[in-house]
């Protein structure tokens, strides 16, 4: 019974916050897991490979999806669309794996209302705004524009932290990752409603 | 800000499901702690100690306490009075302590209502009715009568199992003391609102 059935860890937060180096740090620490891919509309950009950074699909087949409801969440984000497909999930859910989305507050409200009982979510964020700046800006692989557009998101983002389980202050890696790494182990035992209905049923039957 | 700020875990399950051993296992691994004690209006037995077991006081001492509103929550269980004060909680917290509460699923309910926005809590329980009844018949420290009471408020409180965050099947000691730990250490991370709120706050504010 204490096997895990499977479980969502959401992680979101600001581009420049560290989440990538995070989950690439804790990724061999937490058992078995399943990174969920966005499908998403906009255009492949160089060095992208289709199927491990996005499922890249035109509108129409996206729209299609739409309709027979094979999203577990989707938005548009300047212009495209951007979701989450439920077949991978589900089959990775079902085979007992954590299954980690990066993901912004919209997704995470979408994953929270459907899946509530088997979810738990984190916001990553620096220390400060200007900490945030110096990462974007030192990193420079991203255009002014760019820079800006990500700033003023993070900064609507960062307003609705509370409405994640934890946060999580990326200052030192090290410590992050530690933290990160219990919160992802605590995250896979929660168990479905229907489960722990099922194991009360069966608690008292076998007396 | 990844320093708890102090939080609080509530362990609920029967007697006999092994909590106090699993307290014994964990608690030299998931930092600085606070086991509250309850406070008694029952009297108290042969090898039971003031302030160790229970803070043993009278009918009237409690009242007062009630009536000043020193309870965090209390409640009355066989004609005896049972409450944790808020003082040594209170206290504890400040010290960026976690506080763990062993108690039954009326004081979780209690605590829940009070404080969920720093409480995890987990249902810790026999994988079987029947293992249950073997266990608290094997050890015998208590008349048949006392174990069939038990046995009653087992049936009653597994039935609420799914108000907890978490279910722990103790089957296997090291398994799930292992499975404690990972809940412990990430239920230390969990943040006051109001902190939350000072953060944003802060972190804007610094650029």
């Amino acid at each position: 019974m204490n096997r895990s059935s499977g479980a969502i860890l959401v992680l979101s937060g600001p581009s420049g916050a560290g989440k990538s180096s995070l989950i690439n740090k804790i990724k061999d620490h937490i058992g078995p897991t399943y990174f969920s891919i966005s499908t998403t509309t906009r255009a492949i950009r160089e060095g992208e490979i289709d199927g491990v950074h996005y499922h890249f699909v035109t509108v129409d087949e996206f729209k299609k999806d739409i309709e027979q409801e094979m999203f577990l969440e989707y938005a548009i984000v300047h212009g495209n669309y951007y979701g989450t497909s439920l077949g991978p999930v589900k089959k990775a859910l079902k085979e007992g794996k954590l299954v980690i989305f990066d993901i912004d507050v919209q997704g995470h409200d979408a994953v929270r209302n459907r899946l509530s009982d088997i979810t738990t979510s984190v916001f990553i964020t620096t220390p400060t705004l200007e900490e945030l700046k110096k990462r974007l800006y030192t990193r420079s692989t991203d255009t002014q524009e760019v820079i800006e557009g990500r700033i003023e998101m993070a900064k609507r983002e960062v307003q609705r932290i509370s409405e994640y389980d934890f946060l999580v202050v990326n200052d030192d890696l090290e410590e992050a990752s530690e933290i990160l790494i219990s919160i992802a182990k605590a995250a896979r035992m929660k168990i479905p409603t229907l489960q722990i209905n099922e194991f009360v049923h069966q608690w008292e039957e076998q007396s």
